[in-house]
């Protein structure tokens, strides 16, 4: 790899935040499988003395099955260590008094049963797959186009990840298209949000100069913890691209070939 | 309404293009209905010294089905004087030598039957509903994504028309969908393109200031036309909403109830 400095600044870290899909397993058919390295590089981190979040975009599954299922695969995660955007987004719906037209996976629509979603006042979606037919895109535009003020929020904004059969469309691409259709821009929930990584460092009670971000995703992953004033390192496995390496607006402080090459020269810098 | 001046200029007038969906009928289930006077005003237009095309960006049904329809609703209309995009498209892939896969509406099809879709080396989307499901925009994202020079033809850019149950999304929301998911930009076949209005100018023989666009959407009919040097009237049936009287960049050149009265004051000038 190309050792851009990153990992001399490893000694001064207190913690680290690891994406999940694409640098601990890829997704697919069942569970997945887990990416070669990545579950011991788990436990080497948990064995160290740095603080260790887990932060994922996913919306396909509530949060308990999600981590379920990397138990499954072999990872020491507990959800208390796990941070996603449904949560977030509850949390959000009741500070502000929002009843939400939900336009998500039918897997993450647990999340939101304590919510009220009578005669909707805003729309979430999340990468809901399938059930992004035309009928229920529709649906939402319909429902946001008919509020005098219209409300969106977006799980996240990926453009796509990698399943094991190919790249696969994430929610951004159909927040752009319903911003289009409605003149209104989403507020994201997720990664890159700051305001997301931000209650991840409150969590860890780190500043965020002391943590560092490992993601496939240049943009979401790299780009908001660099916003945020981490420092963000990129694994050439999951979504990753070589152009990403030359991407005009996000250059990412280190990249690796996996999480497990990452976590080894954080580890040996701090001997 | 309010005459911004625009009809004095239709002594100068030498010819006419009209917008189809929202300004002759409304679609819906079945052939749609006809909008109360437009069959005798398009009647009342051919009687005159004018010249009349119509220009449409309809891609749920081949030109020949899609005339048969409005002739079935009672317009004097031939397949000759109606210009849409798949013909337009056709003629484009044929000259650059691209063939093309299709993500387009199953009534569109025949139109595309003379062009090799063999090995694709670009995307056509048009207004195909829904066959725009999740695996079908994952499928042409997945061509677009593994070519190496990505071509992407977006048959018009609408955002929404009117269907007699309500508001429906356009194509112009996945092309933006496209767009945001693969970094390429659309070549927009069809309104608001100024190739496309101006194809139809030639086939007039006219000047673009001499000839009058009415629609119904703002920014394709009246601000295409406008771009391209003619006049541009909004119609208040199909798809406009009172906010396009205040759209912040394009402003029609006079809003009117609808055809019939766009063409009585037309033709009144011209006593």
């Amino acid at each position: 790899m190309a050792d851009t400095g990153w990992s001399s600044c490893a000694r001064s870290l207190k913690g680290v935040i690891l994406d999940m899909c694409g640098v601990l397993y890829d997704s697919g058919e069942g569970d997945g499988v887990a990416i070669p390295g990545s579950i011991e590089a788990v436990r080497k981190l948990k064995a160290s003395d740095l603080k260790l979040r887990f932060c994922t975009n996913e919306t396909q599954a509530s949060r308990d099955k999600f981590v379920a299922k990397l138990q499954r695969l072999g990872f020491d995660i507990s959800v208390e260590e796990v941070f996603s955007p449904a949560p977030a987004a509850v949390a959000v719906l009741k500070q502000r008094g929002l009843r939400p037209h939900l336009l998500v996976h039918d897997a993450l629509l647990p999340e939101f049963a304590s919510v009220d979603k009578s005669d909707p006042n805003c729309v979430v979606i999340g990468d809901a797959a399938d059930n992004f037919s035309y009928q229920n895109l529709n649906e939402a535009f319909r429902v946001l186009i008919g509020l005098e003020k219209p409300v969106l929020f977006s799980l996240g904004r990926g453009k796509y990840y990698k399943e094991m059969d190919g790249l696969s469309l994430d929610v951004g691409v159909y927040m752009k298209a319903l911003e289009y259709a409605t003149d209104v821009e989403a507020e994201v929930i997720g990664k890159p949000a700051t305001s997301f990584f931000q209650s991840v460092l409150n969590d860890m009670v780190l500043q965020s100069h002391e943590v560092m971000m490992i993601g496939d995703d240049l943009v979401n992953d790299v780009g908001g913890a660099q916003q945020c004033g981490m420092k963000g390192v990129q694994v050439r496995t999951g979504k990753y691209r070589p152009s990403d390496e030359k991407h005009p607006t996000v250059a990412a402080d280190g990249t690796v070939d996996d999480l497990a090459q990452a976590v080894d020269m954080i580890l040996s810098q701090r001997c």
